[in-house]
């Protein structure tokens, strides 16, 4: 019994205050920053004529077994629920699968902004969480080859233009990639393990990545080196199409050949879409990790900061805060591909997708470390205040007036919630809001009021600067004028 | 052996397609009004300096439990993870009380839109699901008594003014209504059960609440009677305020007399703040079923649609889609209250709060009824076509180049996704869409295109309406004046 007393005193004070491993709370500056992002991003996707979806946070565990290989084992599954089986949804690609099948949807483009989660060990320093967001962008339906692909590489360089950040798009075809492993003489069976093995290649070195080939995935040593010597080409479409087309074992298989011509469109179609060459780089190596894309793959990686030169034209030492720059250090922050044959897994018919998914918690992490001043943690525009000598009453009355005539007019005004508020005190409250409404008792007898600008962040007073006089009935044009 | 046969063979057709039970996909116009349901309810919460908050989905189970009664039993769990014990969150107050009590908040206006999860029976037709949003706006801090629960009023009536709803915002107060118990005679210790009891006057006869006060409670039957005297009174504030001044047992009562100084600054505050008289019905009936509530509580209705009067002043008999208006079936539509006491079961500090839970499910479901006419599945603006004679190659890219030229100028355009489009497949994928560039290859050699408003609907086709001539360079400022 004596053992129970610890447990029952600690329960006394309540539960532990934490919000489960992995997870976070978003508010204040983080909070605005995210809404801007994802606005920024889903205002892309309806200029592109995309329309949003929302499916439920979980699913019948039966839609999304059989789809993640062995990182099933990441799914989180809820308590029986009378007989049904659910799981938290693991991605955003298997749930708009499961509605395109069920609802017999041939054709649309559709966009999902939403949490999904993963049992996975959290590293919150590098910003993985249990519970993170997904931003997917997918078109599906039966379309001429590539048009739906390159009008996706042109969301994506709009999307970051857009958020102002320099970023490549990694670009390769499984069928050329394929076509390169069978050139070399990799096993059919062994495809897709040699496949992973390559998509190693942007975190290990080549020795490494051909260890694994060669000891644990058996492959022969030549073939091996035959391999290393295509996946390290790459370049603009032309240059590396050029390089494939100049080899004649490769140009002969006809995977690849398949392959070139799609990239011979793509690069038509996005010169016309007003893509930059310059933004593309078509990377042999790129392999990507899921099994279920079909032709055209990419990832979109943040352009290493140029080192800075000096007179001389050498390298200054990069400082403290560049080297920490997330841009410098978080992997890729959007990805996709072609996947012909994930929805015929779920309904009698086959529609073709192509899609691309941003990874907005790694796009908001490098977006915070640039904004250069501490962001607002509030938008309020008016903060509407009053004073007076021994005789003040708080005016809240008056008060709650024009702040009603403010909020109707659709700024956003606060005043303080007590009755006689110290002038000092409403300061302090406008701290981060730009202007301030003050009233006194005379002038809003004679129906003004005093309009001010804020010195952000300085010591105010009423008296270091009165602000201008304004007639209650011109306070919201005044105001307007002063906000723009 | 042979029983599993019909199984493999079922196993074999793919999983059941399927939301789980109580759950639904949004998307089309569904989801373009649940955009703009949430647009507007959350600029109201921003013009009175509301800030986001965002939790996770899930939180710890020792978090919410004790909190909801007899309801816990429809939280939904997570399988262990590792020792955490996890559950679906079941409102968005009780994360917000952990929030503000984790990080010693003591100060906020506060405003979360997300779903709660409750493993309930469901009644999709009533719109009651398992998964569904909340939309809560919250003051949390010290002030003065009265000033945050007026601008909470204030937020309500903005709401619905923005949204053209027609509403009655009923409220009452619990120490007026437990000092009208005590002054009846209720025992102490059956306060809550009596109050709960009342709570279903809305949706019971006055017998058999009463039958419940008595036979299930033990309640005397003259206490009962008292007490349905009371609480058939309501009107507005000043009316109610008339009625229980004029009763000299119930004002002579601590609790009703502190009620009625609050209901007193009510009333002068909610003038100030511009809220008419006639929205607000003060009704001694309100209880809400909450225990946590410790002063004023509300809950808005809609104004039930008024009969439409004859020539002779008589009603008309009402039409089947006035009868099937969800405005007169749904019941309260928000609801809310002080609660004072929350916050210290999570921390040292006891922080008051005043709050709004806005239903927006049962608005989404009124406002959709409303809408008179199909609304649009998706808003783009502009399609771009081309048309030609048998020499006609398709002008992909063309169409493709004119598209990006109004993506960077933001305006919403789509073009076929195929080479060669036949005009009548252009004009069908451009039904629902205002505008039309129409691409002709002589034009486009003389740097001009077609502009067309579509007659959205109707058969169209190149010869009824060739649009207007446009050069190119003009295009996107053509379009922007048409759009406006």
């Amino acid at each position: 019994d004596d053992t129970m007393a610890p447990e029952d005193a600690k329960a006394s004070k309540g539960p532990v205050l934490k919000t489960p491993k992995g997870t976070r709370d978003w508010s204040g500056a983080d909070m605005i920053l995210r809404e801007h992002l994802f606005k920024t991003i889903s205002d892309v996707f309806k200029r592109h004529g995309g329309t949003p979806l929302d499916t439920p946070v979980f699913e019948m565990k039966e839609i999304l077994a059989g789809k993640y290989g062995e990182d099933s084992r990441l799914i989180y599954d809820l308590d029986d629920q009378g007989g049904e089986l659910c799981s938290l949804r693991y991605d955003l690609t298997v749930p708009f699968a499961r509605w395109l099948a069920m609802n017999s949807i041939t054709q649309i483009k559709r966009y999902q902004i939403a949490k999904v989660y993963r049992r996975d060990q959290p590293a919150i320093a590098r910003g993985r969480f249990r519970e993170f967001h997904q931003c997917d962008f997918d078109i599906a339906g039966v379309y001429d080859p590539m048009i739906p692909d390159s009008e996706t590489l042109c969301v994506i360089t709009e999307v970051f233009e857009a958020l102002k950040l320099d970023v490549t798009i990694k670009l390769n075809h499984r069928k050329i990639l394929d076509g390169m492993f069978a050139v070399a003489g990799v096993p059919a069976d062994k495809t897709r393990a040699i496949s992973s093995a390559v998509d190693k290649l942007d975190k290990m070195a080549w020795a490494d990545v051909k260890k694994e080939m060669v000891e644990e995935k058996g492959l022969a040593e030549e073939v091996a080196d035959q391999i290393g010597e295509y996946v390290q080409n790459k370049g603009t479409i032309a240059e590396t199409m050029v390089y494939l087309k100049a080899n004649e074992k490769l140009v002969a298989n006809d995977d690849i050949k398949a392959g070139l011509e799609d990239m011979g469109l793509l690069a038509t179609y996005l010169e016309a879409l007003g893509v930059a060459s310059s933004q593309i780089s078509f990377d042999l190596s790129l392999a990507r990790g899921l099994d279920y894309y079909t032709s055209l793959i990419y990832e979109v990686i943040t352009k290493p900061t140029p080192p800075t030169l000096d007179a001389d034209g050498k390298p200054v030492r990069r400082s403290k805060k560049e080297k920490e720059d997330p841009a410098n250090q978080v992997g890729s922050i959007a990805a996709g591909g072609r996947y012909d044959n994930l929805v015929g897994m779920y309904g009698k018919k086959q529609i073709p997708c192509v899609g691309i998914s941003f990874g907005v918690d790694r796009i908001f992490t490098i977006l915070k470390a640039r904004a250069e001043k501490e962001m607002r943690t509030r938008e309020v525009d008016v903060y509407v205040m009053a004073f007076g000598g021994k005789e003040f009453d708080g005016m809240l009355p008056e008060r709650m007036s024009i702040a009603r005539q403010l909020w109707n007019a659709g700024i956003r005004a606060e005043f303080s919630h007590k009755v006689k508020p110290k002038l000092p005190a409403q300061f302090k409250a406008a701290l981060d809001v730009p202007l301030a409404v003050i009233m006194g008792a005379d002038e809003s007898a004679a129906g003004q009021v005093r309009l001010k600008v804020l010195n952000q962040g300085k010591e105010e007073s009423a008296e270091s600067n009165n602000g201008e006089l304004v007639n209650k009935t011109d306070l919201v044009e005044a105001i307007r004028k002063l906000l723009i």
